[in-house]
């Protein structure tokens, strides 16, 4: 039993973390029940039941499947159902009137056959990557809805009535998830990934501002292996592509909303995107030469300290000042500043680099760091360029 | 009506390469016909039809949404369907029960309050990531079966029947995805994933093989910039995350089969994955070494050259032997002695550094290479630790 209580609050923790960490989680639960208490009305009101009966359950079917947490997901899936649900009854009836002209032996054969043909043809067409990207949900309503109608058809004959009917409350039930996911603390995917961006964006500066200072240290022998929490936080930039695709897909349904309008350029999001995780496997690669077993400080080292830490902050600046950009969708107005000084850290630094005034030639750890570095600047400049582009 | 007729050959093009990158899709689409017109026997065939009637729609609407491209998938999702069903029927019918005792103006308020109160509940789960991976599809359904169940009630008082009758359709739905997705030319997540980490880890050893010559080809000045494909490969494994684990994540489910049994240890292969990925993002280091702009040779990468490409082409000979391993699932014979060959380079490498034999200092790029070359070797040796671990 205490064990059991145990169990019970270290539940109760991670829920109310998972709350915490995000609260429109718990705004999207109450809402989905919202919604459902809402389309359960049909049951429960008479006249509304009366007229259509127990094909209500499309609705409540229609709300549990399409309700998504973003406005766009919840959009796109309800479009999708719906314009799918329409084109397969459409056809469906068609495929019955043209079963039923060949007789009572050949019409399961041939409906059979049109089941056969539709869903094989269907499941292979989403397949095709643009397909699945966007309408995958389509097709799958499409290729049920085809065989429900088709095949109803066969034992029912007012066919066409239940048709209509599917695609009523279907659509009723997939206008109420869109008006109460828009309506009720809409949750924007377009807003979503937009914050995903400048987020990683200030990361990736977050560890270049502290990476030279840290460098050094470590080299230096200092072992402080306590608040460097920030050195983890680009992590997440590495493995971002999915989810920021999935955001820009779900984005691109949404209508306009606060400072976007409808068919803002979400593309040119992924285009940041690209860039950053380049710009994070550089950083990747730093981290690597961080977390080297460190070496004892070298004459050579004190001499590139300057240029490489010089480096290192600007550029980190550089990206949070673009992050900040972002955010606040205006022009970055310093950032330019701070690259221009990285450049010129880099430039001094290949100067030192060239006069050869070395003895001390142990450099491997050393010069990685500075190579790297110099990489950055590029993936800065292009981040830059691509930042301008959106501010366009 | 010739740029239609161009579209349409466009079209076909793309249909056929989509059918002969992967025969499977062509087999997979063929199969979920076959599904869906052997569950329409229910009703073509009057004894069936008589016992089910309409809810034979059930079965029709497991099979489309059950049947996936593999095995695991299948099984997931059916197992899901079928458990969460079940369980959410009993609920509902629970339910049901105790609203009836409410008498005629409580019931449907009750009702409401049961169905808004699960779904806000399930739907908060919904977001717990472990329940996410492997349950998301059984929270959605017990919702939807509970809503269905227990507001059905409300107009239907043979509710234990409905309840009955959706379970044993649906079961019947999926075990005939399970059966025809198992025995008909069955595509294994499990297989899918080895084959993957494998593939992977081969096109990193390519890049490596391949990378040493080519890198002081141009640096020599020779820019040959045709048969260079084998560069490019490893971009694939850096974002190939999501589908590791969601292959990993089917292979659960999967039983066993061919050469792997039942709980097969999957976990190890992400792991086997996530050190291919960072000895990806080195790898992305080197990529932009090379496309750096190409500098004039100097005495220096002369020095340099043996040493380099040999450890090069050593770790890429490692990994390569390292996927064959996988591949055939026998110990590596030979990659014990590349990776030494590779160390030995470096070490030769680091006491020519060392040696201080230096007089042309604008060695940038050339020391990236050979840093993140010997990071590499850390690399190596750990997938080999890993691919050790799984062999066992």
């Amino acid at each position: 039993p205490a064990k059991f209580r145990a169990n019970m609050v270290d539940m109760a923790r991670k829920v109310k973390k998972l709350g915490q960490d995000d609260p429109r989680r718990v705004i999207h639960s109450l809402k989905v029940g919202l919604a459902l208490t809402l389309v359960s009305i049909f049951y429960y009101y008479q006249p509304l039941y009366s007229s259509f009966g127990v094909t209500a359950m499309w609705a409540i079917m229609t709300v549990v499947v399409v309700f998504e947490f973003s406005v766009g997901a919840t959009l796109g899936k309800g479009l999708n159902r719906g314009m799918a649900t329409l084109l397969a009854g459409g056809l469906g009836v068609g495929a019955h009137y043209l079963a039923n002209l060949s007789g009572h032996i050949g019409e399961p054969i041939l409906l059979g056959f049109f089941v056969f043909l539709q869903a094989t043809i269907s499941t292979f067409l989403r397949f095709f990557p643009k397909i699945k990207s966007r309408y995958d949900y389509g097709m799958l309503i499409f290729i049920l809805t085809f065989s429900l109608i088709s095949v109803s058809g066969y034992r029912n004959d007012e066919i066409f009535e239940l048709a209509h009917k599917r695609l009523s409350t279907i659509s009723i039930g997939g206008s109420l998830c869109v008006i109460i996911s828009t309506v009720v603390c809409p949750v924007w995917a377009g807003e979503d990934l937009h914050n995903l961006i400048a987020l990683n964006i200030e990361k990736l500066g977050d560890f270049l501002e502290g990476f030279g200072d840290e460098y050094f240290k470590r080299t230096g022998g200092e072992a402080c292996k306590d608040d460097n929490g920030f050195l983890e936080g680009y992590k997440s930039v590495l493995n971002s592509k999915t989810s920021e695709e999935s955001l820009a897909n779900f984005a691109a349904w949404e209508p306009g909303h606060g400072r976007f309008p409808f068919r803002h350029p979400w593309k040119l999001y992924l285009k940041v995107g690209i860039m950053a995780r380049e710009c994070a496997y550089r950083i990747e690669s730093l981290n690597a030469c961080l977390n080297a077993d460190i070496q004892a400080p070298s004459e050579f080292g004190s001499i590139i300290q300057e240029a490489c830490t010089n480096m290192s902050i600007e550029s980190g600046k550089a990206l949070k000042e673009l992050a900040l950009a972002i955010k606040t969708m205006v022009q970055p107005s310093s950032a330019d500043s701070h690259i221009e000084n990285a450049k010129s850290s880099a430039k001094k630094l290949k100067s030192l680099l060239k006069s050869g005034i070395w003895e001390d030639v142990d450099l491997l750890k050393v010069i990685a760091g500075v190579t790297v570095a110099s990489i950055l600047i590029d993936v800065v400049t292009c981040t830059e360029k691509i930042a301008e582009s959106i501010h366009e």
